[in-house]
């Protein structure tokens, strides 16, 4: 019960319970609404709270608690009616309870009453709250920012007491045994309180916005470090913190002007799930009768993986097995794949969503494995939060290199069958790609820079380019450092031609250190190293510049003056983009608003070579005085400009 | 003048000459029209002729004669009426007069008088024609047809008096003195009755349209067999014969049901092109003062070329520079660019080619070099093509591996700036190629037939998928058999591939006996070798089947079996597509319209294997009978196929 017992301070979810036939134990339960009875209590209500004040007037509770099934619920409270109440087909424990909250209703609490026909009563105390700020205050990430991504466990550990799975006082015991450090698939104690001690490291690094992986319970019993396997989607795990400490990394950004950005998942969840041991409906999550039969040695074998035919989403010919081949296969035995088209549960995933934004007042929300779930949902999913906080942005992960499939989940996409996603954001894997080659490949026609220039190019296919959001690594894929084969010239390159593209800008936390994964490439765990000096002992403290070598204090430089820059740089954010067809193993790309132009200039020559800039007159430089951002010189534009040597130069005429 | 003699003799061009103070020359000259003066003529009018009944009431025709632009033109016809009148800014030897030719005017001869201020007169008659079939008759390839694709001169010399460019008796002596059959580069003699005499070939083989390079004339110094340097846009080359040989060829292709397809060049000429002499307007070619001014030791290190950035088509951020730079420069130096934003130049392109389509009867044009003109030209240019033949067709060459710009060219694009090419058809490289690689490469989760696969899955982003032209290979790539290094197998596969897609297929000649290119691969002059058979004394006669291998005999046999199955097949031309994802080394395409299904099954496992048909039981052929359309053999769709061996099985349920 510690864990029940948890939710309820948390979620200041009241739950009292009448019961004529055991009038015995407490006189007052059955006189008062207000006693709080907790060896009675509902065992969970969910959404916890709900807020007035929302353009939808609809709210579905998910009421779960033995036999449930049997009562029937009813509240007196003005402006609450009960739309309908409906009971799972799968077990008794549920109610799925469709309120209608009326525009005037007043925030406050109220009783919600349950009854059966053997006049047995349950009581339980809802919440609705006034919302903190204004709808249009939610201000979602776009392409003034950049993003730190951080995967928790492996930043900070800024609390040491919530270590330990094996309940040390106080702490709930959890499935997976491990926290050892030396096992890149096992938990090694970073959490919420370590990332927002550092919060004034990333600001100072010139980054706006901070994407952790998921923080939500992952209690499994291997592996759980990562986030992606929610047991609970109304609760933090205990490992990394509590809603508390959320919420306050939360406000230390806001009040730094950075964004939170929550990564959800609306596909699947853990295997643990607490609703996996008692599902609502024979159709909660896709191939529940396999599960349910396989149930006692579950394991991969008798797992329906999805086939990640994720091209079936757009594909005209695509074949109906297929098609639900990638939407209705899970996506690992650990990992049930939700059935969206339930729309209870559809409901219940929106809903979640929605209550994760108003109360940690987040600044973005970053959707996995985007194309798995059933896409008219996940339109209707964003649709619904984004009628709720117009100025809300979501990007949605679909690692795909095709700018098709990028486009088509661009909300304003006019695609032919008409699927608007409502998604302002995608990834750009394509550009994250294009980038690492046009920068290390050997010039040639159809090799080097020109993958860059026309990569850009196939902007004009885009609803909005500068919404999609480009990054050189994340948790998934080699660190740049690694990708660029050590090469920190190619590095740095690659660095400022994504952070002056016109797109959204994220990077992997500890790449501005050179972090890099040559001992095993690409292996996940690896790839998530922990950030030095985020643990006690740590013989190099990179938040301190301690024991760091002179290449990463170089790139930590280096990658601070150029995320300060863009920060302040509208040209960036909003400006006019012009490039000029890679030349001689040279690439020149233009941002400009008003009075500001943000050159960047790519040279792959290693001796030194003179370009004549009367070709690129158009962009009207001639006699400006120019800074180079990184190492603060100022020079003339004129006829021509030589270059030194190999590497990136970025330069700006706002001095 | 034995040129002009024969361009009168072709277009009955009637010039008449009036000159009063000349009189004692001919006396009947002054007074009667039907006078033919023959050293008086003018030098030249174009169109040679035209037509009544087209929806566009405007004609432009250009009158070329030393001074022309000192007289002022007039015309007595009923409905025909001078619009204005123009002259060159660059020559007095130019006019420029717009007709209107009103809906009633009856097909007949008129005379133009042109008379300049000393009262001298030049008389010419022009003729306006009935047209021969209705304009919803021209109707161009589609989906329901196969196209090859013929380099003419290396094809079939099917009249060797017109071989030589010395001038035998009734032949014009041309610049280009070489005729070598050892020689990749020169002419071997190929011509237009070559391929006449040829069309039952071609027509058993299964084609159903033939696309030959263009046949009008190259005059050129060197290398003119590939017919894409033209210097007379209404001449058909003496070398490949007559303008009633190029109409007799059409003819006998629309006996039997055929299509001829015309290679048109809007983009450039051939520098020997006539106008090249004496410009008309300082702007008619593009650079034309550069090459005015190093015309007298011309060549390719004085030319601008174009720098063949294509993307700058659609590129939001491509520079202006880039962009000039791609549609104004030059394709070669012995290539001048046409500038199509000149609007004379532009009503000559446009009429050129209705005349071609109405004097040759076509099925539809495929244009050289697509993205290198202006493109709003290019789109006006097919707009008013099929402003007049409503059910025509035409084709534009991007060779672009990138379905945005293949998509981008497809009329109904929906582009976002708005562009519409009117263009029915688009070149599919990116399809080309990805057949290719996914039968040649090992099969992995990212290589192999899952090219193929979401290949064809990109078609969700195309205006009209069917419309699109694919092909295995054309006279500027290596042979198939060479892409696939040799392999029959392979060669088979692909070949199969493409001619079930939805797509409008194309095939180079003599790919039907594995013409190659391996001894030099990718050599445009090896790729285009003569046919063997074409030339009298040849030891292979592939027309006879006569000293091929059995290799060559057995892919020519199924060729023929493929093509020919294919021309029956509305389930290929129009059916619905239906494709599952590559499982354990195969790859089944489904193509269905009414009762008949066709069945592609593409196979990579050397080892027999037995295939679960049961995942791919909605495409309900269960119980059904399907027959080999290479073999012949029948056999019942049940729970599972086995293959034998590695290769294409083609099923169809017609029997």
């Amino acid at each position: 019960m510690k864990h029940i017992k948890r939710i309820l301070t948390a979620f200041v979810l009241v739950i009292l319970m009448s019961c004529k036939e055991n009038t015995s134990n407490s006189n007052e339960a059955s006189s008062s609404d207000s006693t709080f009875v907790e060896a009675n209590a509902i065992e969970r209500i969910e959404p916890p709270n709900w807020w007035v004040g929302f353009k939808s007037d609809s709210l579905q509770l998910l009421v779960k608690h033995p036999n449930i099934s049997d009562y029937t619920p009813s509240i007196s409270y003005s402006g609450i009616s009960i739309e309908n109440v409906s009971k799972g087909n799968n077990s008794n424990n549920y109610l799925f309870i469709n309120l209608k909250i009326s525009e005037k209703t007043n925030a406050g609490r109220f009783n919600i009453k349950f009854k059966n026909d053997k006049d047995e009563e349950l009581v339980a105390t809802y919440e609705l709250k006034e919302r903190l700020k204004p709808a249009e205050d939610y201000i979602g990430f776009n392409s003034s920012d950049a993003i730190y991504l951080i995967t928790p466990d492996r930043f900070v550990n800024g609390n040491a007491t919530n270590d330990t799975p094996l309940g040390i006082e106080g702490s709930p015991k959890m499935l997976e045994q491990t926290i050892s450090r030396s096992d890149d698939y096992a938990r090694h104690g970073g959490d919420i309180v370590g990332v927002t001690k550092h919060v004034d490291y990333i600001y100072d690094l010139g980054f706006t916005a901070v994407w952790p992986q998921p923080l939500l319970t992952n209690d499994m019993h291997r592996g759980s470090y990562h986030g992606y396997a929610i047991t609970d989607l109304y609760e933090i795990d205990p490992r990394f913190g509590t809603l508390q400490d959320y919420q306050e990394l939360s406000e230390t950004l806001n009040n730094k002007g950075m964004k939170l950005i929550m990564d959800q998942v609306a596909n699947h969840c853990g295997l643990e799930h607490w609703w996996m041991k008692d599902l609502p409906f024979k159709d909660w999550v896709n191939h529940q009768d396999n599960f349910e039969k396989n149930r006692d040695n579950w394991n991969n074998s008798y797992t329906i993986n999805s086939n990640h035919r994720r091209t079936t989403n757009q594909d005209i010919y695509a074949s109906e097995a297929d098609r639900k081949g990638n939407n209705e296969g899970w996506f690992v035995a650990t990992m049930p794949d939700l059935n969206q088209r339930n729309p209870f549960m559809a409901n219940y995933i929106i809903q979640n969503s929605i209550w994760w934004i108003e109360t940690a007042q987040l600044g973005g929300i970053r959707q996995d494995t985007y194309p798995y779930p059933d896409k008219d949902f996940m339109s209707d999913w964003a649709g619904a939060i984004m009628n709720e906080y117009p100025n809300f942005s979501i990007v949605g992960e679909e690692w795909s290199y095709n700018p098709l499939l990028i486009g088509y989940w661009q909300e304003g996409a006019n695609n032919k069958d008409g699927y608007d996603s409502n998604l302002r954001s995608t990834m750009d894997f394509a550009m994250q790609n294009l980038v690492v080659e046009g920068v290390k490949e050997q010039e040639s026609w159809d090799k080097g820079l020109v993958k860059i220039y026309e990569g850009l190019a196939n902007d004009f296919h885009y609803a909005s380019p500068k919404d999609i959001m480009v990054f050189p690594d994340n948790h998934d894929m080699s660190r740049i450092f690694t990708q660029m084969e050590g090469d920190i010239t190619n590095t740095k390159m690659a660095m400022a031609t994504y952070a002056t593209m016109p797109r959204i800008m994220q990077m992997y936390y500890g790449t501005e250190i050179l972090m890099n994964d040559f001992e095993k490439p690409g292996d996940h765990g690896l790839i998530r190293t922990d950030f030095p000096g985020g643990w006690e002992g740590d013989a190099v403290n990179a938040f301190k510049g301690e024991g760091l070598s002179d290449a990463q204090k170089d790139m930590q430089d280096f990658i601070k003056k150029l995320f300060n820059y863009r920060k302040g740089s509208k040209a960036i954010h909003e400006g006019k983009t012009t490039h000029f067809a890679p030349f001689v193993g040279t690439y020149f790309l233009y941002r400009t608003l008003g009075d500001e132009t943000v050159v960047l200039i790519l040279n792959k020559n290693e001796d030194p070579i003179t370009i004549d800039l009367n070709y690129q007159s158009e962009i009207g430089l001639k006699g400006k005085t120019l800074k180079n951002i990184i190492t603060g010189e100022t020079k003339l534009w004129g006829d021509v400009i030589e270059l030194k040597s190999k590497g990136v130069t970025i330069l700006t005429t706002k001095l």
